[in-house]
């Protein structure tokens, strides 16, 4: 129960001695890395810097103690930050003091709906999240997180706004305004980056920029012409403080928070899934998973950190330097805090560019255009599908792109089993086979007495309808010779209450008619709701068959139903 | 093309003689219906009464040309005319003229809703009522529309409000001004129309009680002490008047014009299908259904119509009194129009509790006690949403309970393909039977070296990391002499790309793990997206079987796959 919980003590109990280089180095690279990122993605959320800084410390803690990933980097990230950024905007508050202890108060909300969905055991609710939705929406989040560092790059005041055309347009509005200086700075930083990574990918490149932008801004005097540079950054850790907000301020907060809950943990499983997929050692528990982030944004919150989560990038460096247990966040958490303890000052010329650059290359880095070609070439109802949830993303807005290409991939689902497959069957001679006879050339023609159909869903309220039509049209077609109904129900897997109802009354009219259903290849769950419905009293034991050339020979007076095929058709889980 | 925008051509030009007299009888008592009905239900949309008379005549007589329904009696119906008082009553208006000339605006905007749902083909939406989610919300609707007569029958001002906590909360506030006189004529009412519908079911009650109370008033003089009549009613036909309309006002209208255009929409439908059942000469299209539903409400609103659709009661009672065809909607039209033009004088005395009786009695019908009992036995889960739907239209309201029911089945359709049935197979003693080991006590254990796997959904990214859990699971159970899966694949009907992803990479950890994937029994369009997604250059030509059995037998060596076995085991779209 408690290495439930609290799985550090599964893995701390057989901590071996090699894994510790591993776990230091990745622990002092994350470290380093989230420094400047961390600031960087407070400036995207509307925060001071330092917040990003708080969100780096006690979250990550608590999720080495409670996640069941041993490489997942938890912290502040990219699309968290935007969306508080967007859902905060929105409301009118009335000063930075309001807005932050939203965004903390944010942090402990969203926490507590973690937890909750996490108790309730409700993790399978990310696997509505299909793949076209989660690339749509991650690259045209990339683009909007991009373009909402503009302004630092550019050096001009850009009103806020998450819809690309709005900020295409307030940018050339203000593009005389462009602080040449500024501009320089964030394409050098640019350049630096990229050059870094490709000549060695897990080196520090953000932290080169970051230094060199603060030695230029201290030497140059630039921030006297307008280069915006991050000014005083309080020194000590953050104190330990209850979130309060006014009450009634709640239900504004709610949908923010929710749609925070679920992005945050669709974000952090997914890449917890890639990463988990390289280690045989553990076993992600997604429910445990909600809990673990939950909590870490809970009592995160307590210590003034706004939403957090486990993001890509990090987690990808975190893997590669080598971590292998939760002792590499500690130790990532010990360098956060003693630069918050004693290298704030150093930071006091940073210009911003700096970290729009390390923004920008990061989020780039999400962009996928190989995944969407792919679908293109071989599934276009899917790719139209990824296309609706970019487009919307990016023109309507962060949450309505991810609800509606949510929305959307479900009634696809639900179309498709409303107007599912069903085929003709017809036997293929000299064969036991009974096959689709659009498909199969088969000599054996169709005879006239029996109709073979087979119906690929589920018998239910949304497709009821369209099973009878097209039955009865197949009816019609055969013309007054027809005699038997063989229904092929190998691949109907369910029957609701409504197919039920339209099935008793099928029969019914086919009685009347007198055409006899029989009822092939019911698997055992369907089986169960044929006998417990009551519905076999309408279809008559005789009438149901394991296979349907069983039927047909018995049709044909070849061969009588033998015992054990009886049993076989009949079985139900009362009757074991 | 004509006869399929117009279906009367199809019928005027075989109309037979023997049809007119039904036509006839049921045109004349359905018009007589139509009068103190449509009054009845212009009040409890929150109009003057006259407007119930002009929403019964054009409109029924567009659908007559444009409908596919022979029975289908269009009007004011209850639901819709509380679906406009609940929509409108939250608005801010200016008085009862803006009421007004919003009420047939909304006509309009659901009419073109309508009709290009219509043009578009998507009248399968409303396959996604299920009959619980139907059956649930009308007997709440009922219960409300009755509520709603209250304050006539009672004779007290009750402030609006469409929850039925609210409605009592305020009747027993004002429970002490109650008007006895009123209170009596419409309790006499009640019983009266209870009693002669129980003699003879065709017969015009609540004409015969319109007819008591008019002359009770005329001469008693009780409207001197409270009882409330009609008052004056305006002569003559309504004017053409194309409605208009702020712009604002729009996207505030959007929403209601919706729900109307939807759920009048499915009352049309369930009650044009359940007659049609009766009758073979002629069939439904539900999108021709919309397109004269839509045109009947659009130039219904030129001629000062509000909201109409096919009703439940008159219907019936068109259909029992011999309606053939729309000649007999025609008739009542006329009878509506004689009523305008020469006797509405004569309903100034009409008491309103009279018409609040009317509608209590129509609308009590439609609460259903039995359906739910026999859910309550035998389907326990759609008892539940049932239960939910009618709860939350009743507490919370009508649009709430309608799109939080669709919405709670639609989740119940996906958890069920979410999380769909798995079963392991073996061979039955003796026969070629594979079926699932837990529920035959098959004496032949389960082979070490071979898992047999079925899956009975289709696989999408739903439920593909449910899939891979769940086979996992079982590989680590058989351990390591496990060296072929098969996977019986017959109840498997679509594989969408996030699975195809799945199965590429999970038949790579296999073969890493030198196990051999067997597909059996893949149906034509799985095997077309097998072969279409170059699946099968992961899977292999070898591994695809028609049959379990066979698979096994070339596993064993006992029988190599024959010629047509293979040819079969291969067949796709492209391949014929």
């Amino acid at each position: 129960m408690l290495k439930r919980f609290f799985p550090i003590f599964d893995w701390l109990s057989t901590y071996k001695k090699e894994y510790l280089p591993g776990d230091l180095f990745a622990g002092l690279t994350v470290g380093i890395m989230l420094i400047p990122q961390g600031m960087a993605y407070a400036m995207i959320a509307g925060l001071p810097p330092i917040f990003g800084l708080y969100a780096s410390l006690i979250p990550q803690v608590i999720y080495a103690i409670m996640g069941t990933s041993r490489q997942l980097a938890v912290g502040p990230v990219a699309m968290d930050s935007l969306l508080v950024a967007s859902g905060l905007g929105a409301l009118s508050l009335s000063g930075i003091d309001e807005y932050v202890s939203m965004a903390i108060f944010l942090a402990l909300f969203m926490g507590a709906i973690q937890l909750f969905l996490g108790v309730l055991r409700m993790g399978f609710l990310v696997n509505f999240l299909s793949k076209p939705v989660i690339s749509g929406f991650t690259s045209a989040a990339a683009i909007i997180i991009a373009l909402s560092q503009l302004k630092h790059i550019l050096g001009i005041d850009i009103a806020g706004g998450n819809r690309i055309q709005i900020v295409f347009k307030n940018t050339f509005d203000n593009i005389s305004d462009i602080n040449w200086c500024t501009l320089c700075i964030g394409l050098v930083a640019i350049v630096l980056i990229k050059g870094i990574k490709k000549v060695k990918k897990t080196f520090p490149a953000a932290l080169v920029v970051v230094v060199l932008g603060i030695v230029l801004m201290y030497f140059s005097g630039w921030s006297t012409i307008g280069v915006k540079i991050m000014g005083e950054i309080p020194q000590g850790l953050p104190k330990f403080q209850v979130p309060n907000i006014e009450f009634s301020r709640i239900s504004e907060l709610l949908p923010i928070a929710m749609t925070l809950a679920l992005i945050a943990f669709m974000e952090a499983i997914s890449v917890a899934k890639a990463v988990a997929e390289k280690h045989t050692d553990y076993e992600l528990d997604s429910n445990q998973e909600l809990i673990a982030l939950g909590t870490s944004n809970i009592i995160g919150s307590l210590f003034q950190s706004y939403p957090t989560t486990g993001g890509f990038s990090r987690t990808a460096v975190n893997e590669q330097a080598g971590a292998k247990t939760g002792i590499a966040p500690i130790i990532s958490a010990i360098i956060v805090g003693l630069t918050l303890l004693f290298l704030t000052p150093l930071f006091y010329y940073l210009p911003n560019a700096v970290l729009a650059a390390i923004i920008m290359v990061a989020v780039f880095g999400l962009i996928d255009v190989k995944y969407p070609m792919q679908l293109l070439k071989s599934r276009k109802d899917e790719f139209a599908l990824l296309l609706i949830t970019f487009l919307i993303t990016l023109t309507v807005g962060i949450k309505e792109g991810i609800i509606l290409g949510v929305l959307i991939s479900l009634i696809v689902v639900i179309y498709r089993t409303s107007k599912p497959h069903m085929a003709v069957l017809g036997r293929i001679e000299g064969t036991n086979y009974f096959k689709n006879i659009n498909r199969f050339n088969t000599n054996d023609k169709e005879r006239e007495d029996v109709l073979i159909v087979r119906f690929d869903a589920q018998l239910f309220f949304g497709n009821k309808d369209y099973f009878k039509k097209r039955l009865q049209k197949h009816i019609l077609r055969k013309g007054l010779s027809l005699r038997t109904i063989i229904l092929n129900a190998e691949a109907i897997n369910y029957i609701d209450s409504s197919a039920t109802h339209m099935l008793m009354q099928l029969i019914d009219e086919l009685k009347a008619k007198k055409i006899r259903l029989i009822i092939a290849g019911a698997i055992g769950p369907t089986r169960d709701i044929i006998f417990s419905s009551g519905m076999i009293d309408k279809i008559g034991l005789n009438n149901l068959f394991v296979r349907t050339y069983e039927a047909m020979d018995e049709l044909d007076g070849k061969e009588e139903k033998t015992k054990i095929q009886e049993k076989i058709s009949q079985q139900t889980k009362s009757a074991v």
